[in-house]
């Protein structure tokens, strides 16, 4: 039995929908950001870093987006979410999730939480301005060098696709048109289509 | 055959160290920054991205030094640099490498490349300020709840250890005192006496 910590909106979705995807037997936790409880004594026990997601399993507890979307994949065998059998194609899955979480993630981030980086109002009002441009930089690498189409890595499914799902639907909160980048905004559609993903979605709405 | 695609004291050191370790075959192509080869047509064939490292096998080349780490060690599985076959102890050293390259490398990058994210002196200033607290943070973290000693991972040494290395490398630049983390200095000194890290650190420096 694991237990999923996440909160709405957050990169938590991808690993949401990743644990739909392989059929995982879990329960869910909110955390209320607005409450700061990602920061209470509680869940720091559990992340110490204060953020989501986060998955408790029977051995412990473990966190970071690329890390639990491989984790999922490899004890759900049967659901065929990473290519555990070929170093290459695994590296390149690797790669794409690496990119997410160091690059575009945290260029996302300058706009919401510049505050982790810098201090004055100047200073995060300078970064706010920047994203979109940066926004925009990272998804048109990816459109162009990364993602291969139908699926993130080709023609089969894998944890990248809910990981870029995500990413991508916070472009318009930077004022980014996902239309800008029709391959990316069509396998957004396509991931909006799946069971898995609508699933995900309504719990975090409910 | 793998090429590797390097820059002297950047991440890049991590794999070189880990390419070492794995008793790999492969050569070194240096890029100089100074000139901005990382950005020259040839090497945008290479890395799209235009960063280091890049490590060009027979299939492709591949970019994201948690991925590459995990290539090296994946490749080469008699020098047992990962715990593919325990998917939790994977998955824990997998969010140590994230952990590394989405929050203390990041924090590391405000300093030497805060335009990345701002564009005006002042905002410059004000990330170059917090990056010492920063990295203060993230490594009084890394003693406390990541590190187990006397590797990063505990008995078994990994591709983790050249990245923790490669990265406690740079808190000097902050201004902060490896001296400051006691646990993580002792494994500092521990690694600089390993051939592999001084065959790496002798190659950056030739």
């Amino acid at each position: 039995m694991l237990t999923f910590y996440y909160a709405p909106g957050t990169c938590a979705r991808a690993v949401h929908i990743a644990l739909e995807d392989a059929g995982a037997v879990y329960e869910r936790r909110r955390l209320d950001f607005a409450k700061a409880e990602q920061r209470s004594p509680e869940y720091l026990k559990i992340n110490p870093k204060g953020r989501v997601p986060a998955l408790v399993t029977e051995r412990g507890a473990l966190s970071e987006t690329p890390a639990l979307l491989v984790y999922i994949a490899q004890t759900h065998p049967d659901a065929k979410l990473a290519p555990f059998d070929d170093a290459f194609a695994f590296a390149q899955m690797q790669g794409f999730a690496a990119y997410l979480a160091s690059t575009v993630h945290v260029a996302h981030a300058h706009r919401p939480r510049g505050i982790r980086w810098a201090d004055e109002p100047s200073s995060l009002e300078d970064m706010k301005r920047k994203t979109p441009a940066n926004m925009r930089d990272c998804f048109g690498l990816i459109q162009r060098e990364l993602f291969v189409g139908p699926w993130a890595m080709g023609a089969a499914y894998s944890v990248i696709d809910p990981y870029l799902f995500t990413v991508a639907g916070w472009l318009g909160s930077h004022g980014v048109d996902i239309e800008e980048f029709p391959a990316i905004a069509e396998h957004s559609r396509r991931m909006s289509a799946r069971d898995s993903v609508r699933r995900a979605l309504a719990a975090e709405a409910a």
